[in-house]
């Protein structure tokens, strides 16, 4: 018998196996997720289950209302804040999420990263954002839930678009990255907790460090990602 | 003939040899035991026996007097304070004792490890707690035995349950984890290592780092231990 | 048919993959070129294509004025920074450009690296330089052009050779280095890598640190480059 | 026909190989010998030879005088350090010497590293010396043999005894370590690592870390080395 949701399965398991080899996570500590719009669901890893554990076929489908549609096992404990984005972001396939060491410290900080040099800017043009903490009352409600709308209205706030900042910290919490595909997501995170490292390092070299100027960071940008970009290949 | 430890001692070799895997040790570093409450006893590795030439067999039993039940080679010296914990604390059956480099560091600084955010907050509601340096009779006495009281009352005088707080720092020296099984306590070490990495950079990051809030700590924990915990399958 | 370019398309093939096999890039993020001073060409990375991907024949050939000679992939972003250094500086062969973590956080610092230690004498006898950000102006316009002059006028402005400092930082952006040959100008990556994570400790450990005195500078050097040098063998 | 330095030049390839292995070493950045006092030699490994190309046949034969005996190749750059404290201190047959990242941070910083914990004062009771840099005329003279006073002095300075403290950091170098053998002097230069790096966090931890008390200190070293001690196999 046919398995329609194959193809996101396939696609999230493999995303979900490069955490470890990318060192963003310990144990179980991430997840990730690889949507399919035109059936309106998307293939998460299980909750708790260690990744030399994980096959294709033991992640979980479930829609954008959280409702699992495919699998036996508890999906992610961080479901709902992956629902809540896709139901929102209709552009984005993927969403992952890690506890990766210097992404975490910063969240942990509250602080935004700021942009500090090209390679932040070969990704995004601002300072990666850091969400707030929730009050109480979200905390003690539906805390997955308003986690995804808490990432929603930080963007907002600053005037960020999620499809060109695909990246944001949770304050107190850790990072959540997204793209086009899951494997996007993944790339992401890495790249995010490779800036975070840096600015770390940045400000502890040059306590008084200064943001990149205006002109570098739209150089840097426009050449991987501009109208004339000419990173890569086509 | 029968050996009836071969249970604890494969237990506790397997979660010995976690420990350099997990990038916990240099060199012998480090110890783990596993313990069986209906036989009184407890198998630990051998003192200063490279990893790589560990079997299960070498592992010694020791009863919780700290007397050696069976073995050819001399336990590990940390051995009684592994014999103290388990006979005051009946519900545990495995601890870990590893010198790892975060959390060594926060114990030679004597102080506790701040609670800065949800990868904390998903294992211990509490800042991780550091046992004062015992007084020189104490160091001149019985010194791991004394060691062992040292980290019983420290969780006492703070009010916290070793049910609960799976790990603790002993100043000057280094953690001691523990925990249902052996397994369970090598978990733990790795997890208060990672803790121990991300409250330095954060303090780093921002040096008047705040701790989390309760509403957020509560919730980590209830979301993975509560009676309506939804981590993990089942 | 014979491919007259098989040579530099080798040496800069091998030198690429030493990159990630040291640590020294995330992703793409870095490119090794190759030069034959006789054919007035050199073999550099194409752009944006995985470390697992590549092999000698994808190499893209490059005249000295940026021209693609031969190859289907679009080349390195950074191709014109490497043109206009072979253009300009006749004794060199190999470039190499990376965003290693703990260089990039000093070129971010805008900070050279000072002479602490006898590792960084054994190399070069002066601070890393760093090379200040371009004006506005240059960064709109030819900017991995202008990039190669803000590496070559950097060096003039302190007075250095480039056949005897083979690094330099540039300010907001990262490290390059170069030498007789593309391995070599690996090599230099690395050591500068190695100099600058010792160069942050340093700092962090004493405050004040003092840069090494000239004495020591020009023996370690000495010893290892001067005409009476005897490290290595010959 | 035999080879009578067989024995040692095994034992100085093997501890050689060791460098790479436990993370001491970039590139060549290191070197080890194993002496055998009957024959009044050691062999050292031969100067700038990558570890892959090593073999325990390429090894150097030396004499305390730092005559080359036997070999072809050229031994290490620093032989006649290696040589000097043969020759003075006949109690060791190994001696090791790396640029390893956090000890030679504390080297390049001028600064003794102090004792925070047990780790330390498991292996010696003091702070780990720093030798002052060397005035400008021993740098000028015969620097590699004026390095081994230098270390042979600051330790007479300190009132401490070679047999007991067996590591030193070079004042703007980098750290040796010896030994009864080879691989203890290799064990050492790991332990020093590890332990330069705790105490660096420490101090980043603390900014007023306080130095072991001395009844702590006594205990962890007599536990492993006194006339009573229990660590290890008899």
């Amino acid at each position: 018998m046919q398995n329609k949701y194959e193809h996101i399965q396939q696609e999230a398991y493999e995303a979900n196996m490069q955490l470890p080899k990318l060192g963003l996570v310990l144990f179980t500590f991430g997840n990730v997720s690889a949507a399919d719009r035109d059936l309106g669901v998307f293939a998460i890893k299980p909750s708790g289950i260690p990744y030399e554990e994980l096959t294709p076929a033991k992640m979980v489908i479930v829609d954008f209302d959280a409702n699992t549609v495919k699998g036996s096992l508890r999906p992610s404990s961080d479901t709902k804040t992956h629902a809540v984005l896709y139901k929102h972001w209709d552009r984005i396939n993927g969403i992952a999420h890690t506890h990766s060491i210097y992404a975490t410290a910063w969240a942990q900080s509250l602080r935004d990263i700021p942009i500090y040099g090209t390679t932040h800017a070969d990704h995004i043009t601002c300072d990666v954002p850091c969400a707030p903490p929730m009050n109480d009352e979200m905390i003690k409600g539906n805390y997955e839930y308003e986690t995804g709308f808490q990432i929603m209205n930080a963007l907002k706030e600053k005037g960020l678009r999620y499809e060109e900042v695909e990246m944001i910290l949770v304050g107190n919490h850790a990072p959540f990255t997204w793209g086009k595909t899951a494997a996007k997501a993944v790339y992401n995170s890495a790249v995010l907790e490779n800036i975070a490292q840096m600015a770390y390092l940045t400000e502890s070299i040059k306590a008084d460090s200064l943001r990149l100027k205006e002109a570098l960071i739209k150089k840097h940008y426009e050449r991987k990602h501009g109208p004339d970009s000419y990173y890569g290949q086509q």
